[in-house]
């Protein structure tokens, strides 16, 4: 009954996120650890098409050369029935950058040496003609106590500073820009809006408090939905406006043992695939079509002037000013935004 | 095809409520006001069974006693049709209890100031025989800086100081909780188990900022279907577990007209009703029902202790302490708990 | 310059905070484990009169009973220089009680389950004739999604339906109840009002966010400085309103070494000892005195009704409702709370 | 003894803040209108040397022509005993720019309008040579639910894209970014790393929830000190960095009468120079230049490439990867973070 992934839907799943074995800052680990092999078949089964790691997920920090090629060689042969290794996207996210107490660390300069690497890479990646891209990951704290480009706007700005711009965009993950408690749907839509969304992490998160990493769809369905209705139909401007992996990154409960890992992957497919149906059927009602006309929604992508207009036709309209009613206002027909919301609520619940 | 309220649904909205002209710290009124008989009529139409207000709703402050009489006259004429004049239960809401700094206020005087006040009203409604208890509604902040008794916690608490504990209980609203990021539906769990839930404020809240009050639904869906589920399926204890008015308290969007008003007013009863039904499904469904079972829920409403039985049968059993084989449980079989939440997940968006 | 702890200070520090070897989410330890006898010789050092632990503080879960034994004759020599071995508040933290998912846990049969479990230990201590007491410590989420009992109110609530509530209080702590952005000296001032400040925790928290554990001053210096004015000099009421251990429950940062981390534990206690003499100087201060006067701080303890009168009095008074006059209170003369906080900023600055 | 203010300390404040009636979303005013003329003299009195006002705060909307002649003359003879009337910069703040439902606007489409609508006003500006900067102020919500731009990230990303963005920049306000939970200090970095600090707000707030405006330095004084202690002294860089005004956008709390008014005002004046008078100690004070050496604060500055290098010989070192000797690191030399802060601690308190 409920929907079913395809190669084309582009799930993929970080190996450390069905592999994180319960440990947590008041307890050790509940679960043993998983072959790598095992994962990739398993995350095959529930739908997805890809697999992104740690630079020390796939073999630990400190590992021989030796051990590092039989864990490549035995991941290769897992993925050749599926898919061929290759990243083209490099997350960047920098959970040791920041500081605790703000005289201990000038920004000013952590910034400048921030740029100063990624410049690096990007000029090393350019000469070698890698064909990779760079996208960083805000997050605003945890465990330091501030990390800096906190979020997807200050890692947007930041990214206008670099030398070569075109090759650096952003990974912006849910839960990361509601721990802040703004919007990750309007920050996705700017995103976009600058051609930045590079990459994406799906999660759930319940409010402003520590990483939760809960399963895509077990938190916020407002913005979950939101989210699915912007990338697969491109929010109110339609169209598909993203094309790359939905990469889920979470973490099952502790309280879960292999299973309960494997129910958890797929909910977060599971929970995708019934909110881009609930949109689909949302763009597709005739009501919600004439209560988004009411509303105006489609009125504010037209420019305010014509073509080949300047200021001086808006200074000539003496209505906007001089002339301006601000009585004729009070009480006038509304916008009809709360009806439109119920419809969406109606709608995420399947109750239209 | 969306549900329809009837008077058992004991739907009530404030008077405040869809008479909120739109006025905000930024910006005047939107709309203009509504008179009380016409909003008796329309709130019935759209299924409210009953009406509550505020000392300076129906008449301002500082009105004359014929002014008052009008009103009063012209509110019972109106509700003759359907529900008489009689309230029951008064609402104490400490909005400027509270202090911005901390020296300006000793709250322990304060407490004890406010446990005089209303040891006092009980006295008085005591020796008149009036059939009136009170609820005390608890909020973290605004306009003040810290209100006093600002959870569901401390007012609890604070009842159980008083000479007449019995004629107190609270009136906990949803979105002053999530202001705190304190999940509601475990305070209400908690006021239940003390028999203190008296009243209820039903709205919508997005997250720790100002109180929003929003339509009950238009926020946080997962707290909004798990109290529905509380409230009228007793959660996993099972049974009606409260049987007083669903009072509605939120405010309807600047931009709507008086259309928008009686729609978003409809909002709340359509949606709670609705999560009425998921929730019906939801504990009606066998394979949530063997989720549950898995999970153990049930199991911990068993006293841990036989009848009869004290501490030494606790301490004859070393398997809990000096045989406790900590091993054995890394790994073991999990709780499920995750595909409970699943399983919530598809019934809330009406896939099951 | 900085002032110097004394006995009767009564600072105490948990072994597991100076004993915190760095490890976070995101990366191991950074410093090597201390040797308890070595801790307690140093903290003695810095100015603390007292040291807690956790059960596996001293020794490691699993440990034989030859291993725990050589550590309590360790560490009993260690503190025979200075102290006597033994606990008389035994604190329970429910870091594990609570739930990430609504559905997955009856809150009601928790409590009852928690109750059961409490009255049980009461018993048993009653019986023995030890002589312990018990404190509850809040604390509303990490690791779990919602710990039960999430704030000072709701264990105080919890406590007054306990069978032996007089032997159960609160260990609040200063961090815990910040993450819910509440006000901690008014948490404290409930619970000083109950009788039920049996212990607590200092430390530091920069808002809504995972738990920090900065040392006690490093963040949020205003509730800090009122927090130890209200337990040295008992706030606006005056009076020593605590007497127990100043508790300190931080961890050094990671980037520390051992050096850093016997200045971070002296930098509790500095603080502590600073806002003390501060605090001092406030309440010394005549245009303080002043001050607290025209903002009517002290009349708030003066109960509003005579001795032996009822409310027939104020029923009387026709100057609080028929006569009242509104107008006259517009642009009256104010309280002057903004002075008195200019006042506390100049104390706490050193200004004065 | 508290410090006094001159001109070259460019302090300046809003009309509308002294100005605040007291009014709030639960209570009318408590305080009268202030006449224009008397507040220049009085703001001149406690120390600023400049004034701001709304586009409404000088003459209400509406206000015929001539109405709004007579107040500009006023305000100029006031003006004329100290300044001169000359606004260059213009702030713009989206209050109204957002969304309280994510359908119901189209983020991308806003923001190409907001582009158009400022792209247009920059031209204008142009062709009319006026002298005169745009400051974007973001702020994250409140009214609405979530406003356009709402943090300096946001902002300052959405500036690169403009036609024009050499004339605009950003204001800043330290309450608006707290509501988030994020670093103001370190955002102020950002952007003077990008030159765009155009102007700022100060006042306080306590965490995250509405807008509260409190006096400058009667909240989180530690940010309040590194805000100062960059501005002032550069932070850890050195130098003056910002050369604009101390523009205070403050609220007199309701509980004031006109004297409270004037004292809140000076307090915003005095917590700033007392703040930068304990920046200025902290700075030349040996032991803190020491520990910041220890900590390595200024080596930051220094590029990780010597000049003509390039990523050869970042290769070439084979002790950053290959010869990497992880364990040295454990138990190292720290960093003396912590030891940073408590020095900032006692500076702060006043006690070195």
């Amino acid at each position: 009954m409920t929907p079913t992934a395809s190669r084309d839907d582009k799930f993929s799943f970080g190996l450390w996120t069905v592999g994180y074995n319960g440990t947590d800052p008041f307890g050790g680990p509940t679960r043993p650890p998983l072959d790598v092999v095992h994962v990739v078949e398993k995350l095959a089964e529930v739908g997805a098409y890809g697999l992104t790691f740690h630079d020390d997920d796939l073999f630990a920090f400190g590992s021989t050369d030796a051990e590092r090629q039989t864990q490549i060689e035995r991941l290769k042969g897992a993925l050749d029935r599926a898919a061929e290794l290759g990243a083209k996207t490099f997350v960047m996210w920098g959970g040791r950058e920041g500081a605790e107490y703000d005289t201990s660390k000038d920004i000013r300069a952590a910034l400048q040496r921030y740029r100063e690497a990624v410049n690096l890479l990007a000029e090393y990646v350019t000469d070698k003609k890698y064909d990779i891209q760079f996208a960083i990951e805000p997050k605003p704290n945890e465990p330091r106590g501030d990390i800096m480009l906190p979020t997807v706007g200050h890692a947007l700005a930041f990214i206008t500073t670099l030398e070569r711009p075109e090759m650096f965009g952003l990974n912006p993950e849910f839960g990361h820009e509601l721990m802040t408690g703004l919007n990750f749907v309007a920050a996705i839509q700017q995103l976009l809006e600058a051609g930045k969304l590079f990459h994406i992490d799906l999660n759930g998160q319940r409010g402003m408090k520590y990483d939760q990493d809960l399963a895509f769809g077990h938190a916020d369905l407002y913005q979950s939905f939101a989210l699915v209705d912007l990338i697969e139909h491109g929010g109110p401007n339609g169209g598909r406006s993203y094309d790359g992996p939905r990469h889920f990154d979470y973490k099952p409960s502790r309280t879960e043992d292999e299973t309960g890992v494997w129910e958890s992957a797929k909910a977060n497919i599971t929970n995708y695939l019934l909110l881009k149906e609930r949109s689909k059927a949302f763009r597709a009602d005739p009501e919600v079509q004439e209560a988004l006309a009411a509303a105006k929604v489609a009125e504010l992508s037209e420019p305010t002037l014509n073509p080949g207009e300047g200021y001086e036709q808006l200074l000539a309209d003496r209505t906007a000013w001089e002339d301006f009613d601000a009585k004729s206002y009070f009480g006038a027909k509304g916008y009809g935004f709360v009806r439109l919301q119920q419809l969406a609520t109606e709608h995420l619940l399947g109750a239209r």
